[in-house]
Formats: structure tokens, sequence, C-alpha cells
């Protein structure tokens, strides 16, 4: 009961310095107390409100405030700050913020990072600044940190922590254990051991649950696990990201052209890549680009500008395709009314069906035969939702304008429009995906215009026809 | 040398058994023979093909295969076959293969697996064959498989495994390990371990690494971490998986209404779990529910009839409201062609702005301070969009038809269309989720009805009152 009892307290203790409310937001009391602080200045307050904080919660406590504040919380923190808060912020955030920073500070705060840490704080960086603060560090550091800065962006390489634990398959499980007792220069935290022989090839991994079950004499080439997954350092970080949830993984060893292991990507660094991944698809898809939500306004505009420009040209040619039946529209202008209904459909039908298909591609969900039966299924969709859509607007305008022939020329039009947009949503995306193009980017703006210039052209020229309106 | 050698040959050997072509998809000769093999039963020849895969490239397999050769599969391994690939494939196709297979190797099959898996094989599973399987299992596990059912569906008791590692504080490092070298009925896989009271209280967790690099008679209480982040069972599997992205954790306890633990998350399943949110935002903006590839036609067909209702209806009343301008028209037709570009500019940046919001309400990124910057930032760039595409459509419009009035007359509109575009795409999000909606399902059909009623509307109604229509 005591043991209950000091749990509980613990847990009072921890209610009463939440800052966090009911809805998982900063607590605006909290961080009113927090900016009163840093405006006068209160070190020894500022201290006590986060230094109990988890490194993420310290990175949305500097969202949450405007720059010079910001400064002034790592300054009064000086080396108790850490600076791994600032790879849990968007990166406009990090940037001003290290754009103000003193160099000399930032280099005494990236020496205590883990080297993947410290790559995601540098990469960004003007080269004037990130070669100062590497002018800075211990030797080996620097060295290490060049490595992984030569990478490609978002490769493997540049993921990856260049500290793990490599020991030779001779060693029992009882000169593991006392080496890693022994062993000062280990890294924070590890989940498997890696083994290699003397050129560091990976000859085996050693999960620590089973070192930890296994008794001394054992010896590690018997213990260790062959069937393993490498990451090479110049893969994009996208392709590790599918491996971890293709297999379930915690930590992959990442390997140099040569084979040799130069570090180890662990999953919580993978976990961001996905969320990072996932969220692009949705913003390529509504041409949003690479935004954060603290993106200043010009950089916004900057980022949607070109897909408005791309949706008003093909909003123009839209409109040239109706400027065709002017006469059309003149005779008959109940015509103008309805005519965006037949295109609407078809637009969300289509992206219906292409969100579908974008979304499976990015997962490589589709092999031959998988994709074969989709591109099936989609086009029947499209014929089963043409005759019932066709069906409801038909009678829907058959009724409002009195007129049958109105509705069977409506009806005819959708069916065409509902099929084009199943077609051209599963078609679009995998032609732009053969072409090695990524179909999030580019395939909306394509589905949406034939579309539109199928729903417009064949509504009025059906009821041109149907009329006798040429 | 030799080290290396052997390492190259068994990479060799591996590319010849390797069933991914280039693009990672299955390579179709390997699918083919394996198809041949299921059709002539050859047992010998299934087994030697399946039996290297690795549980998810099974799960591959299976997608792949028609329903009677998955059936074939399954028996062809019997006993061999890991059920757990089941948790790696598509519902209906899990579903549809369950079916087929009788309950008694079923029972077999789930008795071998971790609880969090045979759960997620389970629920889904019509009452009847669900408890005709349960009936079948030892009595401990049938238990504890009952219990995790009991919880909701997509929490975090229904998440969880309930195999962990627990042990009293007063425990030395060397008692633990001598307990993990002996006891014969632990976790397949685990990262940490739980300190708790006689109770099942948490006290504290000592990771893995901790254990393995401190000396035997260190006691478990001096080294256990007690800022602990704990699940609850009733919590929804997103609560969770936020905790996991954004503390960096690789497992978490989880615990009842008593704050007793009872199981355990781990990080592999919760990638699963954001990899589905992530993808659940991008499909219910589209209107496609929660659809999956493999999914049948006529079910394909029910998920997407409602949303392509809705859009119906909304442009039903799109409809009416242009229809109020027919005489407008008649008098001057040009404006027939040129409306939906308007309209469609609207949509767009309404679009882009909604996205934006949604992803962030989805990732929790909008405290006070952040969220009335977007909604400045928003406003502002409508603004300036607003200015930049009337200006460039007015031009277009002001030549294409020799007539400075109507440029003028479309620039207006298009201002006034961007301006509320960004003010929708941020406020009818925002006040969805207040109202406890999902942003993702709704706002889409709000956002685009409204910048179609605004731009019809706006442009037709200031060309009228321009040109004197009325």
């Amino acid at each position: 009961m005591t043991d209950y009892n000091d749990n509980h307290q613990a847990e009072t203790a921890s209610e009463a310095n939440r800052f966090r409310d009911e809805e998982g937001r900063i607590d605006p009391a909290w961080l009113m107390r927090l900016r009163t602080a840093l405006a006068a200045a209160q070190t020894a307050e500022i201290v006590e409100m986060i230094a109990p904080l988890r490194t993420a919660d310290t990175g949305d406590v500097l969202e949450s405030l405007e720059n010079p504040e910001r400064l002034a919380l790592v300054m009064a923190l000086g080396d108790r700050f850490d600076y791994s808060a600032l790879t849990e912020v968007d990166e406009s955030v990090r940037l001003d913020l290290l754009e103000l920073v003193p160099n000399a500070d930032i280099a005494r705060g990236v020496a205590n990072l883990s080297s993947d840490d410290a790559v995601y704080l540098l990469e960004d960086l003007e080269t004037v600044d990130r070669d100062d603060i590497l002018a800075q560090l211990p030797a080996f550091e620097r060295l290490s940190l060049k490595r992984s800065l030569d990478f490609p962006e978002e490769s493997a390489g540049r993921r990856m922590q260049s500290e793990f634990i490599a020991i030779p398959p001779f060693w029992t499980v009882g000169q593991t254990i006392d080496y890693l007792r022994a062993e000062r220069d280990l890294p924070d935290e590890f989940y498997q051991i890696y083994v290699v022989d003397a050129s560091y090839h990976v000859l085996g991994i050693v999960p620590l649950d089973r070192l930890l079950r296994t008794r001394r004499p054992v010896s590690i080439e018997q213990l260790m696990t062959t069937d393993i997954v490498l990451a090479h350092a110049n893969d994009d970080q996208e392709e590790a990201a599918r491996d971890f949830e293709r297999y379930d993984l915690i930590e992959v060893g990442v390997v140099d052209e040569n084979e040799r292991l130069v570090g180890v990507l662990t999953v919580d660094d993978i976990v961001d890549v996905i969320q990072e991944e996932a969220g692009e698809d949705i913003r390529l898809l509504a041409g949003v680009g690479d935004e954060e939500v603290s993106d200043s306004t010009l950089d916004t505009v900057k980022s949607r500008v070109p897909w408005l420009i791309v949706n008003l040209c093909t909003a123009i040619v839209v409109s040239l395709v109706i400027g065709l039946f002017n006469a059309t529209i003149e005779q008959m202008v109940a015509l103008a009314a309805l005519m965006p209904i037949v295109a609407s459909m078809g637009g969300n039908a289509g992206t219906q069906t292409m969100t579908v298909t974008v979304r499976a591609l990015a997962m490589r969900e589709l092999s031959g035969r998988k994709l074969r039966r989709l591109i099936t299924r989609e086009m029947v969709v499209g014929v089963i939702n043409g005759i019932i859509f066709a069906i409801l607007i038909g009678i829907v305008t058959a009724i409002r304008f009195a007129n049958v022939d109105l509705g069977v020329v409506i009806a005819m039009a959708m069916i065409i429009n509902l099929i084009v947009a199943g077609t051209a949503g599963i078609l679009i995306p995998l032609t732009l995906d053969r072409l090695k193009a990524d179909p999030a980017i580019a395939s909306a703006v394509f589905v949406t215009t034939i579309t539109d210039v199928v729903g417009f052209f064949a509504f009025l020229a059906l009821a041109g026809l149907w009329f006798g309106l040429f």
C-alpha cells in the first residue's frame, strides 16, 4: 500500500506541475507565467518551469513564444538548455532561433547531442555558420558530423546516428555484458548490438532481450540473427521507413558503399519520417508543397501561387470550351445553370478514385494482379455511380424544368463524365508514376481538368444535338 | 576476410531466392511458380518457397493470390503457417481467408501468436466463429484475449500485448538477469522492464540497455526511471500514438481503470496506427471513407455514394444560385463561359488553406498563439492572392473580349472569392473541430460550396450591376 500511495502522490504532484490543459494544449496561464518571467529575466523561475519538461514539451513551448522570448529562454537556461528540443520544432522556428543564438553557445549545445540530432540542427544552417560551429567542436565529433552531412539530404546517412555498439562474433554473452558495464562511451540509448568482422562488415545482430535471457558462456556467434535488414547510407529515408513498417523494426544498421557499418537508424526518427511523408501526399494533392504552419505570409504566398497559376490556366481552357457553345446557351439559358453540376460531380468522383490510387502507390501496395483488379473495379464503380447519379439528376432536372428531354440529356452527360472520371482517376496517377513523376503533385490538375472539359463539353454538345440548337 | 566472404556468399544466395523485383514488387516469375505449385498441390515446393519469407512478405504474397489459392497455401503449410502474416493484409483479404480456413486450424494458429496479433485476427470475425475459436484455446490465453476484446475498438487495450515483464523494486540487477535467464515464459520481444508493486501499480521502468550496462549488485529501485508515460486501456489508440511520436517512445505500459498494469503497446503497432491515421485524413477529405484497395466493387460503391449525394445536393444549390441570373446571362452570354473560372480558383485556394488547417488540427499543432497567427496569415494570403489573380484574370479577360469593363468585373469577383476562400478554408475546419466533429470529413463540402456560391454570385451580380442588366 505504501508503494501505491507513493505512486499516487507522485501523480498528484505531476498534475500540479502539468502545463497542458484538458485538450493537450499548453495551458494559457502557465504560458503567461513563463512569458512574464522571460520579460523580467527571472532566471530561477524560468529554469524551474522548463527544467522538468520533456524535450518535446520544451519544443512546443518554444513554438508558442515570439523570437525574442525564445532567445531569452535559451540564454536563461544556458548549458541547461537541451538543444535536442530544437529537433521538435518547425523548420522556420529553428532557423530563426539559431540565427539569434551565438555560434559558440550552439557549438557547446551541439557537442552534447547525439549525432543524428546534431546533423538535424546543422543541415539547414548557412554554410558559414555551420562551418563556424563545426570548427568549435572536438575533432572526433567534427569528423563524424561532417561525414553525415556529406550524404544526400533526406538519405539514411543524414538521418542516422553514428553511435552504435559493435562487437566481434567470437565474444561470449558474458564478455559482452562485461564490456557494456565497463565502457563509458556508449550511445545514450540502444536496442540491439551489431556483430561485425574486423572491417566492420555486419555479420549479425543481437537484440538486447536475447542477450539478457542467455547464459554467460554462450557465444555471440551462436546467438546472433543473420537474417538482418540493413539500409545503405545513400538510400532515401523513405525507403528505409518502408522497411521499418514492413518488418516491424526498432533499429536498422546503416552501411556505406563498401558495406561497412557507419551508423544506425532508430524507429523514433523513422516515425517522424512516416508522419512527414504521409502529410506530404495530402499537401501535394492540395497544392501546398512542404509548407509548415509557422511559415511566414510571404513564404506561404510563394508556395501557393504556382499551383493557383496552373489552375488559372486550366480554368481558362475550360472557359474556352464553354465559349464554343455560346450560341447554344443563348438559345437555352437553363443550360448555363445546369452545366456546373455535371462537371462538379465528375470532379468529385475523379478525386475519390485518384486519392485511393495515389495513396496505394505511395504505400507501394500495387503489384501486377492487385493493380489489374483495381483498374477493373474503378471502371465498374464509374459505370455504377454513373447510372445511379444519371437517374437522380435526370429526374430532378426533368421535374424542375418540366422538361423530360433536358433530364435525359443531363443523365447521359452524367454517365459519360463519371465513367471518364473513374478512368482518369486511376490512369493518370498510374501514368505519372510510370513516368517517375510523383503522382501526388500533378494528378489533381489533370483529373479535374479532364472532368471539367468532358463534363461541360458532353452536356452542352448533347444538348445542342438533342434540341437541334447548332 | 573469411568473414567477409561468408557474408558475401550469404548475400548472393539471398539474391537468388529474392522474390521482389527492382521496384520492390513481388517478382512475377516467382509468383507464377508459386501459383503453379499451389494448383498442383506440391506441398514441398510451396513450403520451400514460403518458409524463408518474413511475415510481412508472406502477407504480400497472400494479397497477390486469389481466395482458393490463399486457402491452398495455408493448408499446405499447416502448422508451419505463421498466422501473424494475416495482420499484414487488408481487412477484406483477412476476413475472406479466415472464413475459408476451418476454425480448428485457426485456433491452433492463434494459440501461437502474441496476444496483440491474436486480438487483431479475432476482433473482426463473426461472434459465432470467434467464440468457437476462443473455446478451443487454453484457458489462460482465452481469458486474456477475452479481456482485450472487451476494450473498445481502436483503444489502447485492444492494441496492447498482454505479455510483459514486471519485477519488484527490491530486486537487484543481478536477480533480474538471473530471472530473465531462468524464466521460460517470456514475451517474444521486449524493450523495457516494468517495476511494479504487489498490486501491479507501475513504479518505474528500466530500459534494457540500462540494465545491461549496470553492475549486478545495483538495486532496481535505484536504476529505474520514474518519469514514465503510461496509456489507459480505454484511451483511443490515436492518443497513445501521439505520445509515442511526441516523446520518441519504443514501448508504453497500458493500465486499467485501477491503474494496474495490464499490457504494453510497442512502437511497431503504433507505426501502423500512425500510417492509418495519416491515410485517414487524406481519404476523408476526398470522401472515400476507410476504403482499402482490395475492397469489392460493391463495398466501394457503398463507401463513395453518400459523399457524391452530398455533392449532388450542393451542386444543385449552386445551380439554383446561377438560375437567379438567367436574365443577365441571356443578355451577355460571355458570362456563362467566364463564371466557372472565379468559382474554380476559389475552390482551389480554399482547399489549400483547408488542407493546411485540417493537417495541423490532426497533429494537434494549433495552440492559442499559433492559431491566431495562422488565421491572420491565411486572411492576408487570401488578400494577396486575390490581388495577384484579379490582375491576371482581369487583363486576360479584357484582352480576350476586348472589354475592359468585363475585366474589371471578373477581377473584383476574384478578389472577393479568394478572400472568402482563405477565410472559409480556416474557419470551417476550426469550427467543426470545436464542435467535436472530424474536420477532415465535412470541411471539403462546406468550403467548396461556399466558394462556388460566392464565386458565381459575386461575378454574376457584379456584372449585372456594372452593365445594368437587371
